[in-house]
């Protein structure tokens, strides 16, 4: 059996015939992906089933049990987002720049995939069918580890989409399925072979991958959001943005976890936000002026920078727009902020001052996800500034290359003045 | 006297300032510092002499001297740079993206700075000068470490642009000159200040950054550059390239190193270029084939993956472009690499497999930089493959934020079929 650094460096060998496929080849094979998941889909189904019987005896959340479902709406669901994606433009060998050096020196800078790709993802049987087609369609090898709960179900998707992505042409290395979760030791090393891992999970463990890799790394590591109350806000959008961004779906990093309330708001909303919360069971972590208006358990430093992913939201009074601003980028994790104002130039000013992936007025935070951007999909949401931020789709996924068309020039006969440099866009 | 970490907690904290900056308040301070570097130029030389004088005694190789010396023609380039960074369109607040969502929720991407940018960089006070300007022009705040040989004209110059910059209405820690080598391992530790490091300098320098630091590095570490000359190669046009990517500037990281020539057109090629390079002193390492036709030193494994920075170039026979590309592929370090050939279909294949940030078709890879790709100036050449790839420039020190604009939507409704999304570019 090969070891996995002989794996990663088969892959990455692929990973070069990789860049070379054109569009029609990426998308014909998502279509047989496609038919083959539909054409096995009841032993898919009654794979999912196994994971799901450990599962119960393994007694797993409820929340894990539902994610870890893979069921005819699933499957449709992620079938939908692979003929989506076959739709969308090719990313690769975009011209994103043309220019002319000189006269016969021409420079193109086009988009190419980044090469090879490490995922490690929580028990969702569809983010493997998700992130497998992103990277196919961006002409990317993945390298797949998924939660061991999905085992079973994640063994027959990867299998068949494998099968189906080989006989339609592409090399045998554009999908690896990892398997022990020992492994994930080994891949960190591999920094050779793999180009970026995208970790997905608890905070804890994407901060273990982020120390213990040479690796670039492409995520987030805490989903601390922000909503800002202004005293210019329209209290009445207020109050249902505020819970949806917390209720909607309490363990997304895109939920809310501290609320900021201009003190001239402050007695008019917070009685009501606090009637709201107890009928859907959301208790409050208030500041010391906030417990003025409502009742909750006093706030503390921690709670700032604390990722509740539960049923509670911190409250704090702020006396300004600057306040609430400088209390976003001192505790926050540059993720997803809201304001919430008819002022646009209030609005303005915390767009531009706020440093975070997403910047948003008058809306929930929950909108911070790739399909909801109009991506297709999403591998992951970043909060590094470099490369992609935000939700990553295709565009996060690939790099580029500068190419230089020449006739024999060299670089002495402009040092010495004999030619000059003409830069010309074209 | 303030900390390390203090420092860079002050300078974050102004970094978001920086990020409001119009376009004209950031050009007028590189007006300004052009002015200010004039009018106290007589300063600047002397203290240059100073650091030569200082040189001399400490018998500095006469390279680094030259890199060392600040004139009045350099001070003349990098006022042009200054001049034509002012005329260069604003890399901020440019929007890549606009898209609704539904209607009246309408997002942009929105070009912004990276935030805190840390450079270490050689012994060279030009460089001082075209990294704070292009920090400037981009909005970031830059905290730069220079050599310790430069250190007199470093000092003056940060001065003089810290003045004039902060007169022109920039906050104060636009710019932060680090003057203590004991202090770079100090900010290594400030992943929450600083947003991006890009060391300059040695091959085991820019490996022990990447190797003790949390912040995201932009740079290269090794440059090992190729020359392929194909079956198709016009051999005239050959000598000349490969002459001047080996000496044209030898110290420099786009500086060919290896060799690889095809086996049909050894016997013409190899004689006439290895009596060239009795001409201008390279001395050449030859892989067993090569023997047959020119002296040299049998060349080694370890050949193919040397940056030697001296006048060398190893030489090695390939039967095919793929066993070159997979040559490259293998061996080099991702930065530049040339195929010499009139076949426009193989020089296709070259760049679009080899794994490269600068793929050439018939020219020198001496090309590979910022000025000669028509960036103004750079802040290095990047061999990563996330973020910027190749010569750095503005373009390369921006990032940018997702803004939402809302009229109080919420992602129930959507889940809920209550709303649906109608994506549409504008």
């Amino acid at each position: 059996m090969s070891t996995i650094r002989e794996i990663t460096m088969q892959v990455k060998s692929d990973s070069f015939k990789m860049a070379a496929l054109d569009n029609d080849t990426r998308n014909n094979a998502l279509q047989a992906i496609i038919e083959n998941l539909q054409a096995h889909k009841a032993e898919i189904f009654a794979a999912n089933a196994e994971d799901l019987k450990n599962g119960e005896i393994n007694q797993i959340p409820q929340p894990v049990m539902k994610r870890l479902k893979f069921d005819e709406a699933k499957l449709a669901d992620v079938c939908a987002g692979m003929e989506g994606l076959q739709n969308l433009p090719d990313p690769l060998f975009r011209v994103k720049l043309e220019r002319q050096l000189d006269e016969g020196l021409i420079m193109r800078q086009v988009t190419c995939p980044i090469g090879v790709i490490g995922v490690i993802f929580e028990s969702r049987p569809d983010a493997l069918v998700q992130i497998a087609a992103l990277c196919l369609k961006s002409g990317n090898c993945a390298i797949l580890k998924g939660g061991s709960e999905a085992a079973h179900t994640n063994r027959i998707l990867f299998n068949l989409i494998h099968e189906a992505g080989v006989k339609a042409g592409i090399p045998e290395g554009f999908l690896t399925l990892i398997e022990n979760r020992a492994d994930i030791g080994e891949l960190l090393k591999c920094d050779e072979a793999i180009d970026l891992l995208i970790p997905r999970g608890s905070n804890a463990f994407v901060q273990y991958i982020m120390n213990n890799s040479k690796i670039p790394v492409m995520g987030h590591a805490d989903g601390v959001c922000h909503i800002y109350v202004d005293e210019a806000a329209n209290l009445e959008k207020a109050l249902p943005i505020i819970i949806d961004a917390k209720t909607q779906y309490v363990a997304a990093c895109n939920t809310v976890e501290t609320l900021l309330v201009h003190s001239s708001v402050a007695a008019e909303l917070l009685p009501k936000l606090s009637d709201r919360c107890k009928e859907v069971g959301v208790k409050l972590n208030d500041c010391p002026r906030a417990m003025e208006f409502i009742e909750g358990v006093p706030s503390t430093e921690e709670d700032y920078s604390t990722e509740y992913v539960d049923y509670i939201l911190t409250v704090k009074i702020v006396d300004s727009l600057d306040e609430a601003i400088a209390h976003i980028n001192h505790y926050g994790s540059h993720h997803t902020d809201a304001i919430l104002t008819e002022n646009n130039e209030a609005a303005e000013k915390f767009m531009l001052l706020v440093d975070s992936a997403g910047v948003y007025q008058n809306c929930s935070t929950r909108f911070a996800d790739g399909f909801r951007y109009g991506f297709g999909a999403e591998v992951g949401i970043s909060t590094g500034k470099l490369h992609a931020r935000g939700p990553v789709g295709l565009d996060g996924l690939v790099t580029y290359k500068y190419k230089i068309f020449g006739h024999g020039q060299i670089v002495g006969d402009y040092a010495s003045g004999k030619s000059t440099f003409k830069f010309k866009d074209l």
